[in-house]
């Protein structure tokens, strides 16, 4: 177990019991326990039980780790939008299928969203993650414009104001969705879904 | 300026310039940019232009100032829930009152409540706050039980996530509102209060 991690062969072939993605996913925890900055390496290593050198034959630095974690978290939320906007469904039912689609991203990735929304732009990499969730929120709005335009969205409210009301909804499920709870990822997004169209008032 | 601190008599007398709650306001806003673990008090001197010892004369050590802020944000939500439980509303009116008093108590103390609502509880003073946290959602539970009660609320939404999808809502508003900005805190509010309660569809 604790051989030096120079003879491993392969980059990615990883200890014993422990994968590259196993070892991102425990440091992301950390991150998010501790906080991006007061969290070592020593930390993440001291928490897989391995040695500081055995974790950095898997990765090379705090910084690659929340790259990695930003970006699939980035990739899978644009990917909502992608769909969305591709897809030939009416502007409402656009707007319904990316509350529900992104509430889906965030559970199944619930840490690794969790560090981007928590991301304050403390470094360069922090700032084009910044950047790349503004860049989604502008893409958003002229979906719900749209929906706006063409009847099925209220148009008494202002649309940027109701678009980060809805992904502020959608946004704060993260802070209390519990893998294998009570209630599934598809229930929790269909609940949104209901109140952010038809609203918590009996009609 | 730079005058020993142990002179001055009273100890809420300050610096020139600075009072105890302008140092306060400073410490905690950099606690959100930079983490609160990972800042020092002497970030905190130097943010604001003093030396160490001048900052000690304020205040006693970073969890003073961490406790301090929480408790001002956690003694104002509390009071929309007391006010709310003592007034002689309907059950709904009730609810509406405890979303659009949340989200007045969040815009006017933005910093303090953001502090809040990233504490981890990784000290007994956060695990306290909390704790305190929970207990404020176990009181807005029943008042939003007892609207699905009377008919005002529907009850084809589990209560719990009902609860927790609207308070999502107001937190989030922490995220972007902007003091002085485009809409005002009673404008963002309302627009919260419409959207949660009739949702965004068009009827």
């Amino acid at each position: 177990m604790n051989s030096p991690v120079k003879v491993t062969p392969s980059p990615n072939r990883g200890r014993p019991g422990y994968s590259r993605e196993d070892v991102i996913d425990a440091a992301v925890r950390e991150f998010n326990q501790r906080g991006y900055e007061a969290t070592s390496m020593g930390h993440v290593s001291s928490v897989l039980g391995i040695s500081k050198s055995a974790l950095y034959h898997h990765i090379s630095s705090k910084e690659e780790i929340l790259k990695y974690a930003v970006t699939r978290a980035q990739d899978a939320l644009d990917g909502v939008v992608d769909k969305a906007e591709a897809s030939d469904a009416s502007p409402g039912e656009k707007v319904r299928a990316l509350i529900y689609g992104s509430i889906e991203v965030l559970c199944a990735d619930q840490e690794s969203v969790t560090l981007l929304l928590r991301l304050r732009g403390n470094s360069e990499l922090e700032m084009r993650a910044l950047q790349r969730r503004r860049e989604f929120t502008r893409r958003v709005i002229p979906l719900i414009d749209a929906a706006q335009a063409s009847g099925e969205i209220r148009s008494d409210l202002d649309t940027g104001v109701l678009t980060r009301l809805m992904f502020g909804t959608v946004n704060s499920v993260i802070e209390w969705y519990e893998t294998g709870g009570r209630l599934s990822s598809d229930e929790i997004a269909r609940h949104a879904v209901v109140l952010l169209f038809n609203g918590a008032a009996q009609s």
